[in-house]
C-alpha cells in the first residue's frame, strides 16, 4: 500500500500514454483532472491486487469510444459516483471496495484515480489489458470467462443504462451503438470484479509499471542514447523503426478512430519506410511492406528526441517518431487471446509472429 | 371489470390493426399468440383506468423497430417477465399489478395480452396514443411531462438494458440504436405508470373501442355500404379515397419501415389519384397532390371489399383498398401535441389541419 501524490501522477500519465499504444487519449487533460482531484480530495491510496480482500468487490472506470473526442468529454468524476451507486445497487452490493483501470493509456489510467479521490477510495494496482485495445471483450477477464456484465454506461449529460448481455460481443455491439449515439464517446463501468477475479485475472502492477516508464520518459540523462537504454530496460522492450511522418490518413468511424501513418527513415533506417495500422490503437507496423510488430503486442511510438509518448490524435507530418515494440502479456499470446486481439480479428490477413521472432529475422 | 375470451381477443386483433394506422404489425401472429396465451392460463381480466387504486404501479409491454421485422420476431411472453422482475426491481416496486398497451397496433395490442395471461395479472383499457406511432416520445404521457424511463429494453437473444435518460428524445435516440443494433425490433417496458397516470393522461378504453371496431369489421351485414356505415358510426370517421393500389415504395432504415403507396382512383374516385406517405404509420394521405388528412389524425386503409385493415407492409400492386380517416385523441391537437407529432416532425412541409375541415373543404 502506498499512496499517489502529484509527481507519481505526472510519472503515470506519461508511462500510461506509452503503454497505450497511440490509443487511450492524450495524457494531458486526464493528468490536469487527476492532479486537481487528489489537489481537493488528498493523495489516493494505490493497493496491489494482492492487498485486496477475495470477496470485496470492485467496480472500474473508463472511457470507451474515439480518443480523439474522449479528450474533449473528459469526466469530472461525478458522473462515476452516480454509475458506481446505480450498478452497485442492481448488483445488490452496497460496497464498493475500490476501483482500477480497464486498459493503460492517457485517459484511461486517470479516470480510475479521480474516481477514486472523488469517492475516497482506493485504487487497484492492475488492469485487465496491460496496454490499451478498442473493444470491451478484449480483456483478460473476457478471456477467463469473467461476464462483462452488469455494466453500467453513461454521458456527460446524465444519460445512464445499466446492460446485461448474452456475451461479451454483444457487450461490446450494444454499448458501441449507444457510445456513437452519445457522441463518439461514453463512460463504462464493467467486468464488475470480486477481489479474487482481480488477483486471478488482472494484469498486476499496470500503474507501477506506468510511473517507472515515465520516471524514465520524464527524467534527465546524459544523452538521448542512455535514456532510451533506460527506456528499453524498463518496459523490456525493442527499437523497432526511426522515422518523420510523411503522411496521415485518418477518420472517425463507429466511435473509432481508425487511420494508417507512414514514417520516411531516419539514421539506422534511412532510405527505408515504415507504415503503422491503427484502429484507435497501433495494431501493426511495416518496414518497406513487410510486418515487423503486431497486435497483441504493443507498437509504440515516441518522440525521437524526447522519448514522450505520441498518441495517435497527436500524429502529424514531419513529426520525428521513434517506434518501439513490447511484449504482451502471456494471456494474449494464447490460442483464445490471439483469436480475441490477433491481427485477424482486426481484418488483416496475417498469421500472429510474436515480436521477439520478427526481430531476430531482422536482426539476421 | 370483464374477461377477454378467445372471440373477444379476435375482435381486438383487428380493430387495433386498423387503428395501427398501417404500423403496429400485422394482426395474425400477434392474435395467435394471444390465443395460445389464454387458452393456457386462462381468459385475462381487463380493468378499466378507473377501476385500479391510484398509487398501483404498471408496466407496459411493446414491441417497437420496423413492424415487418416484428411479426418475425414476437416474443412468447417470457421475454417480458424477466424485464418486469428486472425494472420492477430496479425501480423499487415489488408488486406490478397489471399491464397496458403503449399503442393500439396489430402486435402491440397483443403482446400486453400475452404477458397478462402469462403473469396472471390485469390488462387495464387504456394506452397512450389512441393510435399507432413510430418514436417512442410520441405519447400522450409524454405530452404531460411523464418520463419514459427508467426503461427496459430486450431482444429475443436475451440481451437486456435498463435506461434512465435526460428527456424522451434521448430515450427514443438511444433505445433505437440499440433496436437497430438488436436486428431492427426489440421488446421494450416504457414510461412505467401510477394508476393516478393512468386515470390522468392514458387514452381510455382503447381496447374496448378496438373491440367493437373489430366486431363490425368481422361481422356479417347485408351490404357492403350497411358494414361501412357500421364502421364510420363506430369509429366516427370519414371515407376519403377508393382505389388500386398501382405503385408501392418501401424501405427499412434506423429500425423504421419508410415508404409510399400510389392509388389509383375507382369509383367515385375514377381519374384520381392518391398518394400516402409512411414511417411504420400512414402519415400524410394527398388526393391530386393536395393534402386530405395528416398526422396525428388517423389515416387508415382498409380492403374495399371486406373492410379488413391493411397494414403497411401488406400493402401490394393491385390491392383495391379503401383510405379512411379518424379523427385524433384532443391531447394530439394541442401545440405541444402538433409540434411532437404533427406533419412538420416528419419532414413535412405542411402545416396541420385537422381532417374535418380538410373533409369539409373535399366536399364544397
Amino acid at each position: 500500500m502506498r499512496y499517489l501524490d502529484a509527481e507519481a501522477i505526472e510519472n503515470i500519465a506519461v508511462g500510461a500514454a506509452f503503454l497505450g499504444t497511440g490509443g487511450g487519449g492524450d495524457p494531458y487533460i486526464g493528468k490536469m483532472m487527476a492532479l486537481s482531484a487528489i489537489e481537493n480530495n488528498g493523495p489516493v491510496q494505490l493497493l496491489s491486487p494482492e492487498e485486496v480482500e477475495d470477496d470485496d468487490f470492485f467496480i472500474p472506470a473508463a472511457m470507451m469510444g474515439a480518443p480523439s473526442v474522449m479528450i474533449e468529454k473528459f469526466p469530472n468524476g461525478n458522473e462515476f459516483v452516480r454509475v458506481f451507486e446505480k450498478l452497485g445497487r442492481y448488483l445488490g452490493k452496497e460496497t464498493i471496495r475500490g476501483t482500477f483501470p480497464m486498459e493503460a493509456g492517457g485517459v484511461n489510467s486517470m479516470i480510475p484515480i479521480v474516481v477514486a479521490a472523488q469517492m475516497g477510495i482506493p485504487l487497484i494496482d492492475c488492469d485487465s489489458m496491460g496496454r490499451a485495445f478498442p473493444e470491451l471483450q478484449m480483456a483478460t477477464f473476457n478471456l477467463h470467462g469473467m461476464s462483462a456484465t452488469p455494466m453500467a454506461i453513461t454521458d456527460e449529460k446524465g444519460n445512464i443504462g445499466i446492460m446485461e448481455t448474452i456475451d461479451n460481443k454483444w457487450t461490446e455491439r450494444l454499448a458501441r451503438v449507444q457510445t456513437v449515439e452519445m457522441g463518439a464517446s461514453a463512460m463504462v463501468s464493467i467486468y464488475p470484479a470480486t477481489g479474487r477475479q482481480l488477483k486471478d485475472y488482472g494484469i498486476h502492477n499496470i500503474i507501477t509499471l506506468s510511473e517507472e516508464i515515465g520516471k524514465v520518459i520524464r527524467g534527465t540523462y546524459e544523452n538521448e542514447q542512455e535514456k532510451m537504454t533506460a527506456l528499453l530496460e524498463v518496459t523490456n522492450g525493442f527499437q523497432l523503426f526511426q522515422g518523420k511522418i510523411i503522411d496521415v490518413k485518418r477518420e472517425i468511424k463507429g466511435g473509432f478512430n481508425f487511420g494508417r501513418v507512414k514514417i520516411s527513415g531516419l539514421n539506422d533506417n534511412l532510405g527505408d519506410e515504415a507504415v503503422i495500422h491503427f484502429q484507435n490503437e497501433n495494431l501493426v507496423a511495416e518496414k518497406n511492406g513487410v510486418p515487423i510488430a503486431m497486435t497483441p503486442d504493443l507498437i509504440c511510438m515516441v518522440d525521437l528526441e524526447t522519448l514522450a509518448p505520441v498518441t495517435t490524435e497527436a500524429l502529424k507530418y514531419g513529426k520525428r517518431v521513434q517506434v518501439m515494440g513490447l511484449i504482451a502479456d502471456s494471456d494474449w499470446r494464447t490460442e483464445i487471446g490471439i483469436e480475441t486481439v490477433g491481427p485477424k480479428y482486426f481484418g488483416y490477413d496475417l498469421e500472429y509472429v510474436p515480436i521477439e521472432t520478427l526481430v531476430a529475422k531482422e536482426d539476421k
